[in-house]
């Protein structure tokens, strides 16, 4: 957080998060639902109070239910507990805190029935009437909710207050969108719930903002808070903008959020960071490094040979749809004997310089493109650790080449902080990093 | 979860934890302090009641203070907030909430201070007085806490209520600790305030727990709630157990938390399991599919050729520390000419059955094992879409060739849920549980 992340108390709404399910209270799986639905909340205008985690217990789903109610919030939003078993209660529960009969939805049960038929058939050994009975209890819902339909088998909903919407009354507490615990389903069925008549009125109020991201490679955490001061002083207006920076994968993402009206002051942020960091500010729209590199692709096509990654740096170009368009192959070579037959590594350059060094990286970027006819060729070979390192060659030295097309060449070796996975990780950042600039991408 | 998750109700000692700052609230950040502390917790004997996120604003977190004292909490955990600038509060908003008088530590400010030395010699531009005024602001602290010295720059505390402790009065309130929001200080500070005579005195009472964890493979998580219905109908005792089941990465995983005297229920609920689900307990211990994997390779080595996984195969083969002893290499072929030319595929099997079919798959094991010299090959072939699916081979469909050593082999193929991400993920899952069963794994 920088000094220019104030917050500017402009949002009359407020709202809060409850995040269900043990399994995630207890540790074992990691919520990433409430920061996500933070981020939609913001960009709503809507400020959000807390996100709070409770177990599976209805009497303390019931209590974190009333202490969001008594801190005033006006809307809550719920992921989890929505399943099929008994102890999947939300539903039941925010009906009962709202002051809602629980009815049974003919119709919903049978659309429900609909999805189940091919699981059914695909799990012949499967309870039937088992599964018949957790259909029917996904289908009981409090009366006057509005149903988001089921992404997966269980669904959503936006429960009014009692006394509010249908009834025409004065609304006696936070509208509440009970939303799926699995993150695919819960990021469907958010976009039913914003459109949902019962959500406009909870929100209704509240400012829109806009949010403008930008990625930073190559700089320090810490120097970017610096030039946030720096731009303070200058007279860049930040009053108007809220900034929030994070380092995420090694690269530094800047995200602002303001009023339509504060366009202006944005853009002189961004203006002043872009000459501030010439060369560094890799991206001004948001875009991930991931689909620069995919978009540069275009009519190129792309092979590699990793050591150290041992796969990632595959895994991660062909992360996105229609990576079959430019990826050609790629080979992870772990020892010298992979290098030498499948890649075409010279032995004498091995024996000479290493496994690691930056004369194997060009070798095994040069084979690469060779050996699958690409027009790119990557190499990357490095010691991950925690065992392999010299005083001349540490855990964490990472040698990377990129043989782009039209003689286009990069090579460089960089000593890559962190355990294991950090520097395999890191190494695949870098990695696409040197593509992007291989193949001209434009950095401000 | 389960019907058999019921809260057991035994453990005296409730707890909240409070993670604060603005950064994590909004999104941009991840929190990973809540899960970790709620572990610790469990192992002690404190059953966690509550994770709260709330933002850097000094009413929210006393808002928040507040609603956990209020749930009947005899701990209060929080993270962040002990930084040197003008908004990190923590300290001095917990020492209001507790009673207590803010204090000078004269000989805690000479400390700090002593930390901060090298740092100051390290950047000679820094402001001498600025950073003077944070040391001191740092070494301020609620009269009567226990400091817990600084991994970093921040000091931690463990803040008993007033009217305790050193007064020896009775607790009017919860105990607090106060830690530092960088995981790497948090840890270790977490284990030094566990040792001090506050913190036992706040959990007094508490009973440690044991927890075993089971995992399946090949069910879905309907049939384990299913299993555990009728193993309570079968008088296996599970109201001394907590059990808590969750799907990951399409395994099932069983977390079971006990007191130590009820091992014999613990037993017979595996027995239950692993009868009723013979050869899909993969686990009784808890390793991992990744764990087993790399202890059935001992003395063996291992190549793969992948197609629609991309590389995160070998990426999960050569995820952990020693992976080079038995890792030999991979190479992902993801067009024709690569499967031909790089892995030995004869072209007429392409061409006969297609490049996604269970005999392709074959050769790519085949190969990868020749062309690296390794006694295991392993080939993925597959559509993980969006497109290149068609009626006859569908987005999901994936065929898997594991070569053994002594001729032991498995090919199968499989149609896999979801889309692209999860197609990758989960073929790379079942690629694992294929190479464990052809080296022997046990299944029980």
């Amino acid at each position: 957080m920088s000094d220019a992340a104030v917050y500017t108390g402009r949002a009359a709404v407020r709202a809060g998060i409850l995040v269900t399910g043990t399994e995630v209270l207890t540790g074992i799986i990691t919520d990433r639902n409430g920061p996500w639905l933070s981020e939609r909340l913001a960009d709503l205008g809507v400020d959000v109070a807390m996100i709070e985690v409770v177990g599976d217990r209805p009497a303390d789903l019931e209590a974190a239910l009333e202490r969001m109610a008594a801190a005033g919030v006006a809307l809550i939003v719920t992921s989890g507990g929505l399943g099929p078993t008994a102890d999947d209660l939300t539903a039941e529960v925010v009906g009962r805190f709202a002051g809602r009969e629980m009815v049974l939805e003919d119709a919903l049960e049978e659309r429900i029935a609909e999805i189940l038929r091919p699981l059914m058939s695909r799990w012949p050994e499967l309870d039937e009437a088992a599964v018949r009975a957790s259909n029917r209890k996904q289908a009981v819902i409090p009366r006057g909710a509005t149903v988001l339909e089921p992404v997966g088998t269980a669904p959503g909903l936006v429960v009014p207050p009692a006394g509010s919407a249908d009834d025409g009354g004065r609304p006696a507490g936070p509208t509440i969108v009970v939303l799926p615990g699995p993150p695919r389903e819960l990021h469907a069925m958010w976009e039913m719930a914003v459109r949902t008549d019962a959500f406009r009125a909870a929100i209704a109020g509240a400012t829109e903002y806009r949010r403008g991201i930008l990625r930073l490679f190559g700089i320090p955490e810490s120097e970017i808070a610096n030039t946030l001061r720096h731009a303070d002083a200058a007279g860049v207006g930040l009053g108007s903008l809220e900034i929030t920076t994070c380092l995420r994968r090694g690269e530094i993402e800047v995200s602002t959020r303001y009023e339509p009206g504060d366009e202006a002051d944005y853009e002189r942020l961004v203006a002043f960071i872009a000459e501030r960091h010439a060369g560094r500010l890799f991206s001004r729209d948001g875009a991930t490094i991931d689909r620069q590199v995919a978009a540069l692709l275009a009519g190129e096509t792309i092979a590699v040979a990793e050591s150290c990654t041992g796969g990632l740096l595959a895994g991660r170009l062909t992360d996105l749809a229609g990576a079959s368009e430019y990826f050609a192959g790629g080979v992870v070579a772990y020892g010298n004997e992979a290098k030498i037959s499948l890649v075409g590594v010279d032995p004498a350059l091995i024996e000479s310089f290493g496994a690691v060094s930056v004369e194997v990286a060009e070798a095994l970027a040069a084979g690469a493109r060779e050996r699958f006819g690409a027009s790119v060729g990557v190499g990357v070979t490095g010691i991950a650790g925690p065992d392999g390192g010299t005083e001349e060659k540490p855990v964490g030295l990472v040698c990377f080449s990129v043989q782009g097309p039209g003689g286009r060449s990069l090579t460089r070796s960089s000593r890559l902080p962190g355990g294991r996975a950090d520097i395999r990780d890191r190494a695949t950042t870098v990695a696409l990093h040197m593509i992007a600039s291989a193949l001209g991408g434009e950095r401000t």
